[in-house]
């Protein structure tokens, strides 16, 4: 099993991923919660110069071919190896990210997304919690944090906005694996929520 | 005019490269010397992910990824505002060396190079310079001077040997743009080739 959480920042995909990795634990599975960009050392690398700095500092197409070399390391290192001994794969953000971030919102490059994907991944998640939640909440609880990851968080609330009507059309393509979970409670209830979807 | 210097590790590309630029500038004509990996702020970083550490730190697939990212950043904020500004652009490598590189040698991957290329560049130099030398004597040259740079280098001889063999290949793929020169001699004795066959 390859579970992913997707969602604009700030969603909540970090909190669910970790609360849905120590239920999954508990019952006594052997689970892999990994992320992305990263997940492997040399993606970790790549992460840096994706999510740090300057807003302008990558056009576009740029950050897609990033992103998809460190989900290509990710894949090769982390993922396939972890599915292969049969453990279950738990991934905040995967390839959803960059279709909705870079596809469709960034620019208009959903094609040149989708090709790439094809190309040098080949492989989607069997099952997607996409967290929906208002955007200027999720871009204040991002913010309140300030990592120093913030550089699509400075893209400002008007691309949150679109990235949140992003990710519901991306689940409307998608919806045999997608679901869309209501991200605007709280903790407990949003979880309560995702193993619901599990099952 | 778009020129490019290609070829083995230790070549004498970056010096030919140099000799060219001083040459050209002589002649009043408005140059931008520059390089790959990098090349630009952003493709610099790139560089480093590539050219430093363990020779299995990634797979051919995540190299041509991180090489045609860095090559896009390099054209888009570097190669092609020059061109447009109507100055000649002399690269010391460029696309040819994933072909040959990734392409060739590292994986049977020229498909994969191929199809980026035409996806995220699309544009061909009007002359590309191979400087084709002993790999023996390019290998010791190159590792004489143990720059921190030295992945591919690492890489050892034989992996050499494969890289001259498919330049050579490579200068009959693109038998219009492409020249051999012949590096087993003094420097002047290269530059003098390098300035005949830019006439
Ligand atoms: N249901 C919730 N109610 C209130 N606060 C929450 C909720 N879920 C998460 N938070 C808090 O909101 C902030 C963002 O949560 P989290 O890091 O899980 O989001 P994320 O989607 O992973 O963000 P990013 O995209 O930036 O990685 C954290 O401080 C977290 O503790
Ligand atoms: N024709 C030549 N004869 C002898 N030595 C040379 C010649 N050309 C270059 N060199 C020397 O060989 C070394 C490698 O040359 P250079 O750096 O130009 O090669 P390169 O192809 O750019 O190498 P790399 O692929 O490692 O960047 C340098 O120390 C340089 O001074
Ligand atoms: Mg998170
Ligand atoms: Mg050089």
């Amino acid at each position: 099993m390859f579970i992913t959480f997707e969602g604009i920042d700030g969603s909540g995909k970090s909190t669910q991923a970790r609360r849905l990795a120590t239920h999954l634990e508990q019952s006594g599975r052997d689970i892999v919660l990994t992320r992305e960009p990263g997940g492997s050392a040399g993606a970790e690398e790549i992460r840096r110069l994706l999510v740090e700095g300057d807003p302008g500092r990558w056009s576009a197409e740029t950050e897609i071919l990033l992103f998809t070399a460190a989900r290509r390391d990710h894949l090769e290192r982390t993922i396939r190896p972890a599915l292969e001994a049969g453990k279950t794969v738990i991934s905040d953000r995967f390839a959803d990210s960059t279709r909705v971030y870079q596809g469709a919102t960034r620019g208009d490059l959903r094609a040149v997304v989708d090709a790439l994907h094809a190309q040098m991944i080949g492989m989607e998640p069997d099952l997607t919690l996409i967290i929906d939640m208002d955007p200027d909440e999720a871009l204040a609880r991002g913010l309140a944090r300030r990592s120093g990851e913030d550089r699509f968080e400075d893209m400002g609330a008007s691309f949150q906005h679109r990235l949140h009507a992003g990710f519901r059309a991306l689940a409307a393509d998608f919806p045999n694996r997608c679901r869309l979970i209501d991200g605007n409670r709280s903790v407990d209830d949003v979880a309560t929520d995702v193993l619901q979807a599990i099952r």
